[in-house]
């Protein structure tokens, strides 16, 4: 079983890979318990992930003070209410700082009980059970918890460390494909950003992972985690090269900004953002040009979309892309950060992109889509 | 002018103690914009403090896109509506990474202020203008922010650095007399718990504290912070020794909430702790009787309440007052945590005290003041 250590003295902590130990209560509670200081748990779900897994969770922890709270399902039920009845639910059950919580469901879900564990009593422990593919690579590892506010996503929160990060892939059987999918978009970016292996083994290893099968995805999770791991460790609360770790980020949020959030899954705007960002890269930073055609096939063989289909409904000017982005003259502070590669595995923060630059880039990749 | 620096590494900050800066805005423009990043500031304030000072405070950031946000003053709006409503405000008005916020007001616009701070876009910079005693001498350096929830105070919180504090004397001018005496509480604590000598400076210069002396005032207050920087620097997220902080707290907060908020000032209700806190010492860690009378008469100089002196409204028997303290045997983890003093500048943590000798100190000090 994999092990990954994400290493940030006082505050390190293990991730787990493994399988079938989820749906095991004695499997369960080896592997929690360790990480329990007091006598306290409360649980975070969904109804959904809750139907599959709390009863095994519960006969686990039958020793503990167990509370559960059932949050709704979807991006928007991450809110500052939802924050605010978790408290409630957890004050009035008197948990102390010695409470553990357990974030037990996809980004949504852990993203919020990071949040509330971040500042409960001003901080108490909380581990993570990722149940999606997308929080199992990324959303639950490195310590960002935050909730959504009707301005933008993710603008309030906290940087706060889980214990743990408990990660079973068989939670992945159920997963929609299109989820799937999306996930394996952040995985796509490990490799872009920093390991050129990596993404040569995802090129030989794409059917597999796009049939799920269980090995491939371990190894796929592990190193995905080993790599978002060390970037976290080298910079916890982002002040420079974790940047990194928004490779196709800028023109992903653009894209889910301009076609009204949940038309493209995260993973999908940021699999079309990816491309964008390597076109941008070969007149920028030099990326050879084969480069982005293995980027846009690997994407493709991964049934992810590789580029932006939303002339129909919604024809986008390039004054408004630059007005999302937050690149027009009426931006405050206004340098926007690109993560652009000069080769697979090497990428760097820059923050002189000229807007013309943009502009030309979006006329030719909607042109020739448009054609 | 005294300056104190709380060394917390690349979290360190100054503590600037003056007086007649705050009324002046060439001086306000010299002492804040060193500690500004970008080009917004927002101002968290209450309609009280924000008459007298604003307007100065307005001209010195002319350059500066400057958002002002009133509060209501009280404990009772250090909520989460208050925290939902202010993040509102910010977010609509654009503040993004690089914005400062400025807390200028007591303790609660700075507790608040300091979670806005901790939590917008994960983390933004803050300035303290603590503009009473309690919030010069205590709230305003060390990072705790938090807010009120009903089930207790300060239950939703983080711990936030300021990147700086700054202090005018002169804020202290118009203060009540019985919150000026209640900051005095926290400053004789200082002298309880690390510093003899300065405890003995408080006696000699007691009367010219009481009539708010401005030199001698700076020094209380400078020494007071310093003390406190010396504390949290040693340990910054109350794992161990900060917890010496707490000194009459333990007490103090059981009365607030026996007599309801409100009825004692904070202050008030920590001075007649201390000197519960101080009767226990003497059976507890072996504390002289000397010394407590010493707290005791020094609280009396301050116009401090030293006696709890509720039994005309509120005969509170032991068994109650444990249940309030978390001693009763239904707490779960029912440690609870006492700081008890060996001599004056001499505390430790004791968490193995029994229920039975505070019910028998209850019984000595009750009967001695119902005699």
């Amino acid at each position: 079983m994999p092990q990954v250590t994400v290493n940030l003295a006082e505050r390190s902590y293990p991730i787990d890979i493994g399988s079938g130990w989820l749906a095991d209560s004695t499997a369960l509670a080896e592997r929690l318990t360790p990480h329990i200081r007091g006598q306290q748990v409360a649980i975070i779900s969904n109804k959904t992930v809750a139907n599959i897994y709390l009863a095994a969770v519960l006969e686990a922890l039958a020793d503990y003070q167990v509370d559960v709270f059932s949050m709704r399902d979807g991006e928007e039920y991450k809110s500052i209410e939802t924050y605010a009845q978790a408290l409630d639910f957890l004050l009035q059950h008197r948990h102390n700082r010695s409470t553990c919580l357990i974030a037990l469901g996809g980004g949504v879900v852990g993203d919020l009980c990071g949040f509330v564990a971040a500042t409960l009593q001003r901080g108490v422990d909380f581990i993570q059970i990722p149940t999606t593919l997308l929080a199992q690579v990324d959303s639950s590892v490195g310590g960002k918890t935050a909730v959504n506010h009707p301005v933008g996503k993710n603008l309030i929160g906290a940087f706060h460390q889980p214990v743990a990060v408990c990660i079973d892939t068989d939670a992945l059987a159920t997963l929609p494909p299109r989820e799937y999918a999306a996930g394996l978009a952040e995985v796509v970016k490990y490799g872009v950003i920093t390991d050129a292996d990596f993404f040569g083994w995802l090129e030989s290893n794409a059917d597999l992972l796009a049939r799920r099968d269980p090995e491939a995805l371990q190894y796929a999770i592990a190193t995905s985690c080993r790599i978002k791991a060390e970037v976290v460790a080298a910079d916890e609360r982002e002040g420079g090269r974790r940047a990194i770790l928004n490779y196709g980020h800028t023109f992903g949020h653009a894209i889910e900004k301009l076609c009204g959030y949940g038309v493209w899954l995260h993973g999908e705007a940021v699999a079309i953002g990816m491309v964008m960002a390597a076109h941008l890269s070969t007149a920028h930073t030099g990326l050879p040009a084969a480069q982005v055609v293995r980027i846009e096939k690997l994407l493709e063989k991964l049934h992810l979309p590789t580029q932006w289909t939303g002339r129909d409904e919604l024809q986008v000017d390039a004054a408004t892309l630059l007005s999302v982005m937050g690149m027009d003259k009426k931006a405050v502070d206004g340098r926007v950060r690109f993560i652009l590669a000069a080769d697979l595995g090497q990428v760097d923060v820059v923050d002189d992109v000229a807007p013309e630059t943009i502009e030309a880039l979006w006329l030719k990749l909607t042109q020739a889509e448009w054609a």
